[in-house]
């Protein structure tokens, strides 16, 4: 028996590597000390300032792989990774540096990976964010032959005097919601059950609530919301200027706090950054919600409780910021022709969701 | 439909979370500038020299899992994937410095994720590396209910004068082998198609030729050589500073070039290292191969050439000096009791391996 008997193919690995060395090197810029290939990424980080923090995440696409898998479509999963990656140390004040990809699959496809990595590779640049490493695991009898997961790590820095982590949040703060394209990458178990396994619908189907076929609609890419948040970073706060600080961002920037509205929904997730003492107050009804959801909600005769617990409900991050900022804020939204509403406010209360 | 009903908990994955946030601050030291929980990880590096590189490397435990999953034994394969990670950067001089898991399973099973973590955390305490994050995923219908996946990332550092890359090796140097601890993790899927599928063998077996059962060799943890890299790095090139060079670590220390032997074996990872004009030729018999890589051998027929370029055959990393040095190094390998063999030298030719 040899090692390709086994199911592993390290010839069409070796291919597959070559491919993915081409498209990470795109990726590369001067603080890229190697290329991918040795055992270890190497990032140079002497141009950082003194105070700089490093700011990582790791985290995967989750079920949503089941669509592409279905629509045999996988260039978009890497953009969902690497931008639900980028805005989970947005949310901190942080500019990404580099990434690295984990890629299991069943067979390796050299397609497949080279589609799922160029995906990685384009979002990577977007942020100009390195893609400096990766592993590309065949598991045969682990994965179906025509299955992977997928997961990510990135890292990225923030001057420790800058982190934004909701800590000067008080009761009075505005509470705007930033749009999300659709499901990003959470809720799918649930939708997929209500969707496929028991309302039977297809992924080619056009539903007319949707405007699209309902496939197009579940695996449209987690927005990244770094760019707009880069923006609002550079905006001086009125509030906190006219008290004598020091304008920038963090405690002294336009933004109080970031919300990403991952896993835990709009009710789970708004709570990592509250101070104690702090209640946020969602008015249900002041956003538009897309219709993806009242379908899923109708279909499945799921409780609103549950909806809000699973789904980001078209609001894909959350800002808060203070009354004086808010028209600061809202003209660079505007400017960025990014779709926002003032969803809610922050109240006197324990640290939690309560809709209105 | 609740969430719970489509296979995912959130209450019992907000339980393991807590144990897991638990077991992780163990592993933090005063550079970790936030508990886990938040959308990020922080980790303060002011006190890296001026010309630190950050060092990163992501990857997985492989099929080995699925050993862990036939003896329900979930405390070892942490390990697995830590001392992999913390291998792959150590080769080229660097110190660990945080960690971020990713575990994806088809129902979170509190006890064997906090399992898992568990043995993630020990394994970074005794390196003296942060666990500053890490995704829980629970994927129900992508993975069976009692299976996971378990992939890593590490970032540690070094300074860029003390990159060790192998590029100071030459012709006439000498080559060290370190043991393994068995298979470590790579190679699995053969393994597992010869013992378990062909031969039908069961992993309660005790097989005379391992003195032990087929499963706790299959199971024996990746061996970290952190340490004993990081001992070597100390020490002063002897054939290096009679040219009037500094002494210590990389271009300068006694450590020319290191090879970590994963996926590809003994064949496949040392030309990672190799100049051009380099070649290494290593003796097979001058050290002893553990039983169970011939075990795999016989009974699966493997012919010598996959068994090479897919196990590491006894030997978990290699480590390249000058003659002139090798005293000095075998003196720190003997006080610290590590196993290890002069297996052969670097020869004129081209980058690769020959066997003699």
């Amino acid at each position: 028996m040899r090692y390709s008997d086994a199911g592993v193919d390290i010839d069409a690995a070796d291919r597959a590597k070559r491919r993915i060395r081409q498209l990470a090197r795109r990726t590369f810029n001067p603080r890229v000390l190697r290329e991918v290939g040795a055992f270890g990424g190497f990032f140079a980080i002497d141009d950082l300032p003194r105070d700089a923090a490093l700011v990582s995440s790791v985290d995967g696409v989750g079920t949503k792989l089941k669509i592409a898998f279905a629509l045999n479509r996988h260039n978009t999963v890497g953009a969902d990774l690497v931008n639900h990656c980028v805005n989970d140390i947005a949310v901190h004040g942080a500019t990404p540096l580099f990434f690295l990809d984990y890629v299991a699959s069943g067979r390796l496809k050299p397609e497949v990976v080279t589609g799922i990595v160029s995906g990685i590779a384009e979002a990577c640049r977007a942020n100009a964010c390195a893609l400096i490493g990766g592993e590309t695991a065949e598991m045969p009898g682990f994965y179906p032959d025509d299955e992977y997961d997928l997961a990510g790590c990135i890292v990225g820095w923030v001057s420790r005097s800058r982190i934004i982590d909701g800590s000067g949040i008080v009761p009075g703060d505005v509470v705007i919601g930033l749009a999300s394209a659709g499901l990003h990458t959470n809720g799918y178990s649930l939708a997929r059950r209500v969707l496929l396994d028991q309302a039977g619908l297809n992924l080619d189907a056009v539903l007319p609530e949707l405007g699209r076929t309902l496939g197009d609609a579940l695996l449209a890419p987690h927005r990244c919301c770094w760019p707009i948040i880069k923006a609002l970073l550079e905006l001086k706060s009125g509030a906190t200027t006219t008290r004598g600080r020091r304008a920038g961002a963090g405690k002294n920037g336009v933004l109080k706090g970031l919300a990403h509205i991952t896993g835990g929904g709009l009710t789970d997730n708004p709570p990592r950054i509250l101070p104690t003492g702090c209640k946020m107050q969602i008015e249900l009804g002041s956003w538009p919600v897309p219709p993806i959801f009242p379908v899923i909600a109708s279909l499945g005769s799921v409780p609103q409780d549950d909806m809000l617990r699973t789904f980001n409900m078209g609001i894909g991050m959350i800002l808060v910021t203070t009354e004086a900022d808010l028209d600061a804020v809202a003209r660079v939204l505007r400017k960025r022709r990014e779709a926002f509403w003032q969803i809610g406010r922050i109240v006197r209360g324990g640290r939690g969701v309560e809709y209105t």
